[in-house]
């Protein structure tokens, strides 16, 4: 498939909005950025989108294309954002057909973590290989699958949520239904209330700030035991609801993202363990478990080039 | 995809071959069974599978293709057998290139879980799903994807063992390596052992023979309160198991089948009351959970569907 043309991707977060002008999985132009917590209304922000994308077409008349990738439910098959995470005012907008409408242009819309999967794995971290997950660790852990070299959506276009799954059946309920979940061990408050009670435990005041990932990662690498023995324990969660998703779709390559991934060998080490422990050498031996390599920019770059592929394939 | 050709369905057991003229789903006329363990070796049994075939095609000399589903690790895509489980013999034997030459049929190889779960799909319980789950409950608990209208095999052919995810990370160890397995629970025997158990627990000899799932549902559909309590649990723990499968994969269709399936709705009962309680509407609403369709037959359909479909292709 080529993708040898032009398109914008723009990043949808809870807090800004980037874009850029994307070919060939390379930046060549970034937007202004937008405040979204600015805008109450999904019209507003719209607009504010529309006088971005504009702008970047001025400088940029080769664009064909826009795609956006939004944190929530998306609806990517009919182009309607069903519901956002953290944005009030986003219900059931049909924004795909909003911006093609105003822009003339080819336009896409997908989920985030999706897009950022399709980033990295068109251009970035898992470009060879053919089944992969994805998996982000942040405030809470997404996910999302490329299947036999395509983007895995399922019946409710919802596939992907390793964060909800289990892995512990008699675990702590949690927000979104599933005991024992993934994000309800590793995400990034989780991480934090643990390492407080962790040095609690051990008679020591907390050694750090705030204990984000990177105040642990440091702690750890100054050779705090404490912070040591809680990397080994999150990359051991992780490691044990990877084995699982391992034996369900024997993917040949796992992308690991997100703030907590920066963590580096700390937590690469006893994932790919805990990995090698519980699955049979077949699932293993040839299995790529890597750090995201695309950085904040993978989102952009995926749902720019799932925007200048569908405009291709017109 | 027309599948208007007669294909002969091979179900190759560890007890016994059995195999069918098979057309749309249809059997048209059996074989003769083959004991599978009368033959130590893999080419006198190939030298029988050649024998019922050609007597099959004697009477329907309109067959075109012949499909073989197997237990064992298949390399569906090379046509090789790498291991066969119970049945000593066979390795690395390149089933498919050997019953192409001797016939000069379209020959096509699938594990046996798979097989059956194309069956089903094509023929059976899935037929309307286009993301469909199969488990099979029995002595071990096996499972197939079919994703986005396709079998799904993943990187090494070895995806849908659901019956070796882990329910819990700290449970016990399994001889497959991951600890907690679905298969540790709900398998034949540990479903034997814990009635067992449970019956001495409660201060009461056995009441039934053997506590085969046949022998437990009986005792359930009598009233006896140790054999209900245990298929509550068995239905819980499966239910655990797919929410899991749910979250990452979101598929449309569920199918059980195996023996421990007949149990019924004293097993459906719990298993879709679980999967409510441990997944969010979206995934659930929609989702059909549903007992295999086509018994015995399923995996001789589906190798057979397969192999008409490798021939239209050709």
């Amino acid at each position: 498939m080529s993708t040898t043309r032009t398109a914008i991707g723009i990043d949808f977060g809870g807090t800004t909005i980037k874009s850029a002008v994307i070919r060939d999985g390379c930046v060549l132009a970034h937007g202004e950025v937008i405040d979204t917590q600015l805008y109450a209304h999904a019209e507003a922000l719209i607009g504010e989108m529309l006088r971005v994308i504009e702008a970047l077409r001025a400088a940029h008349p080769e664009v064909v294309a826009v795609g956006v990738g939004l944190p929530g439910l998306v609806d990517s098959v009919n182009g309607v954002v069903h519901a956002l995470t953290n944005v009030p005012g986003w219900s059931e907008v049909p924004l795909r057909a909003r911006l093609a409408e105003r822009t003339g242009l080819c336009a896409v819309i997908e989920n985030d973590a999706k897009a950022m999967a399709y980033g990295e794995w068109r251009y970035g971290a898992a470009q060879h290989g053919r089944h992969v997950m994805c998996i982000t660790l942040g405030t809470g852990v997404g996910g999302a699958l490329i299947l036999d070299g395509r983007l895995y959506r399922g019946a409710q276009l919802a596939a992907g949520e390793i964060g909800h799954a289990s892995i512990d059946y008699r675990g702590l309920p949690g927000p979104y239904g599933n005991p024992g979940g993934l994000e309800e061990y590793v995400g990034n408050q989780q991480i934090a209330e643990r390492a407080v009670r962790l040095y609690g435990e051990a008679g020591r005041t907390v050694p750090v700030e705030k204990c984000t990932p990177r105040d642990l990662e440091q702690a750890a690498r100054g050779g705090d035991a404490v912070a040591c023995g809680l990397w080994e324990a999150v990359g051991f969660e992780i490691g044990c609801a990877l084995a699982n998703a391992i034996w369900l779709l024997n993917p040949d390559s796992i992308v690991i993202g997100g703030g907590v991934a920066k963590a580096g060998d700390l937590l690469f080490a006893p994932i790919r363990r805990t990995v090698r422990e519980r699955t049979q050498a077949l699932y293993h031996e040839n299995l790529r478990i890597v750090p995201a390599a695309l950085g904040n920019e993978a989102g952009m770059i995926g749902c720019a080039t799932l925007a200048a592929e569908a405009a291709v394939a017109k």
